[in-house]
């Protein structure tokens, strides 16, 4: 076993998942996750913590899916029973073939999703983190050959949580306290390719939360890796380009340029796939209003590799959403942007770029304005 | 995947473990399995069950184990409340190294089942059945190539149950109106070895009820495959020679003797690793008296594996245990023998052999009294 597994486990276990002695613990295991199930059981031994180990088998998953009729029975009794009574839940993803389930019907899922949507919510009550282990199918994915791989997701998950957790609260801090962020990024290259390439745009952010995400459910944050910092934005005003390319449905989207006038997408566009863009934009009212603005703080992960647990924590980047708002990113009773959809699109602030607060600098080309080398 | 796979799934689903729609079914699936599970699951989905899949990785365990300290809470709460919800469970065998778990000590082991004896209890209260999928592990513990393994486990599993379950209950009535059993084989190869290779035993079964254990919970049969009709005799009188080698705690028997007087064992001995037996023996009072007197009716299963779960439904071999009997073998009230062990040893009854039901010959070298060949 690469040692980085055991470190990973450790991570996760008790960075990210907290777990105490005699905790009730589910571990969901992806079929190419079994080398990080080992090292996650003998650390949840080590804790004395009792578990439940599931397999999230993509292909069993199929399987049973494709064969139901469809009509699928209300949150099994088992089930329920299973997550109501656990403390955490820890997802070990990675498989084998991240198209294990392209030919299940989406109404089939779907059907599925609302009969056991309390089973979620159960689910979702616990201490629940979700992290991966690198396969070769994801190392595919990403473009990359299994070793690479392996190096960058260790990369992205073995940090220095606690100075990264420190690092992000200053950003809160600073979200918190302003009241209209305003993003400005040149057109790269400067080769005259027109207005709509440049990034300006203002937003307010006046009595929101920012959520300082460091891969610890002590932080709200149920992911691994995290280090992102993120809050609910409203009332964009501007243009905005972002450059990193996404995938939507299955389709790669490239380009994607966003309009906003009074909060409101009025204009849009996108180098490839333009259509799902469009779809998307109009699957309810809240699809055309900003859900969330978040600042990619992770620089462990220093490439895209089209999965979003990884993509938008990305270092030097800064990402907006469409759609639905976090709760925790709102006042006491407030509801904020509602959406059935919350769709991320990024943009790398490396360069040309700079973050304001209430007039005031904070990000000039992915530097900070606590840290060496910001001007 | 071999179509006997799906032949496999269908078996367990609807002969063995008989799955109707709306049943919660939780599927344990061992790392060997996978193929199964798939198959099993989509059988699931036909069904119309609904299901949790759990991993039971030999691995994983051992990595808990090891890890622990060995004081384990009582029957955690998720475990217990996911079985005590849960209509049946479907345990799908087949690892990767029989050995897997070789260095757990076994205090470890025993700590846990001592702790988890409620969560045990709750899976033993559904209607489960325990079967194996054929993995080049197995074909290793069995001393067969993998095509060869794959052959003889499905010519065990794919068998026409219906058909079975009626001839076993023809041996089953004989067991249950008679009141005392004789088992006669003469010693083979008549090489003059001596007395102590020939079997003669008496038993009485006098108020027993003989189990028709046909591979279905409708059978209250919870192996698949299963073809043994069994009861619980006593008052054992007499010597018996057992020439199927075995294997307990991992250790190697061959050519087992036992002698009874007034139902005890008084004598024994064994061509290697004698001492086990002693041991055995000697854990409590019950284990020198008999448990369990099984008859092997299986014919798919034509040669010894060394898995408990072939071996003692082999066709033409006759089965004792010493040791606990099944409570479904006794008198309403009737407590039959007790011990905390149950160790069977058998023998090929194929050529030499009878057995008798009061002075009355039931079977000879093999063949049933209501089957051509008899005489």
């Amino acid at each position: 076993m690469d040692h980085r597994t055991r470190e990973h486990a450790s991570v996760l276990v008790d960075w990210s998942a907290r777990i105490e002695p005699g905790d009730d613990v589910v571990v969901s295991v992806a079929e190419g996750a079994h080398d990080l199930a080992v090292a996650v059981a003998e650390r949840l031994g080590e804790r004395g913590a009792n578990v439940v180990t599931t397999y999230a088998s993509d292909e069993v998953s199929r399987a049973y899916l494709r064969a139901h009729d469809g009509d699928f029975d209300a949150d099994p009794a088992h089930e329920l029973a299973l997550y109501e009574n656990a403390d955490s839940v820890l997802f070990l993803g990675g498989g084998r073939n991240t198209a294990a389930t392209a030919d299940v019907p989406g109404e089939t899922r779907q059907a599925r999703a609302r009969a056991t949507e309390g089973v979620r919510e159960a689910r979702m009550a616990t201490d629940w983190v979700s992290t991966v282990h690198p396969t070769r199918s994801l190392a595919q994915q990403a473009g990359m050959a299994y070793e690479e791989y392996r190096d960058f997701v260790y990369g992205a998950i073995l940090r220095d949580w606690e100075a990264l957790a420190e690092e992000m609260a200053l950003m809160k801090d600073l979200l918190d306290a302003g009241s209209e962020v305003r993003l400005v990024k040149e057109a790269p290259g400067g080769d005259g390719s027109g207005p709509s390439r440049r990034t300006d745009l203002a937003m307010s952010i006046e009595g929101r939360t920012a959520v300082n995400s460091a891969a610890s459910v002590a932080y709200d944050s149920h992911n691994l890796p995290s280090g992102e910092v993120f809050t609910a934005p409203f009332d964009a005003e501007g243009t905005a380009f972002f450059d990193v390319p996404m995938t939507i449905d299955g389709k790669r989207l490239r380009d994607v340029r966003l309009v906003f006038e009074g909060g409101e997408v009025v204009d849009f566009g996108a180098d490839r796939n333009e259509s799902v863009l469009a779809d998307l934009l109009d699957t309810d009212e809240g699809a055309r209003r900003l859900g969330e603005l978040g600042i990619g703080m992770n620089r462990g992960i220093d490439r895209f590799t089209d999965n979003v647990l990884f993509d938008e924590k990305m270092g030097d980047t800064i990402h907006l959403a469409v759609g639905r708002a976090y709760d925790a990113c709102l006042p006491e009773g407030e509801t904020g942007n509602r959406s059935a959809v919350h769709v991320d699109v990024s943009a790398d602030v490396s360069a040309d770029s700079r973050l304001e607060i209430d007039g005031e600098v904070v990000q000039r080309n992915g530097r900070f304005r606590w840290e060496e080398g910001f001007e």
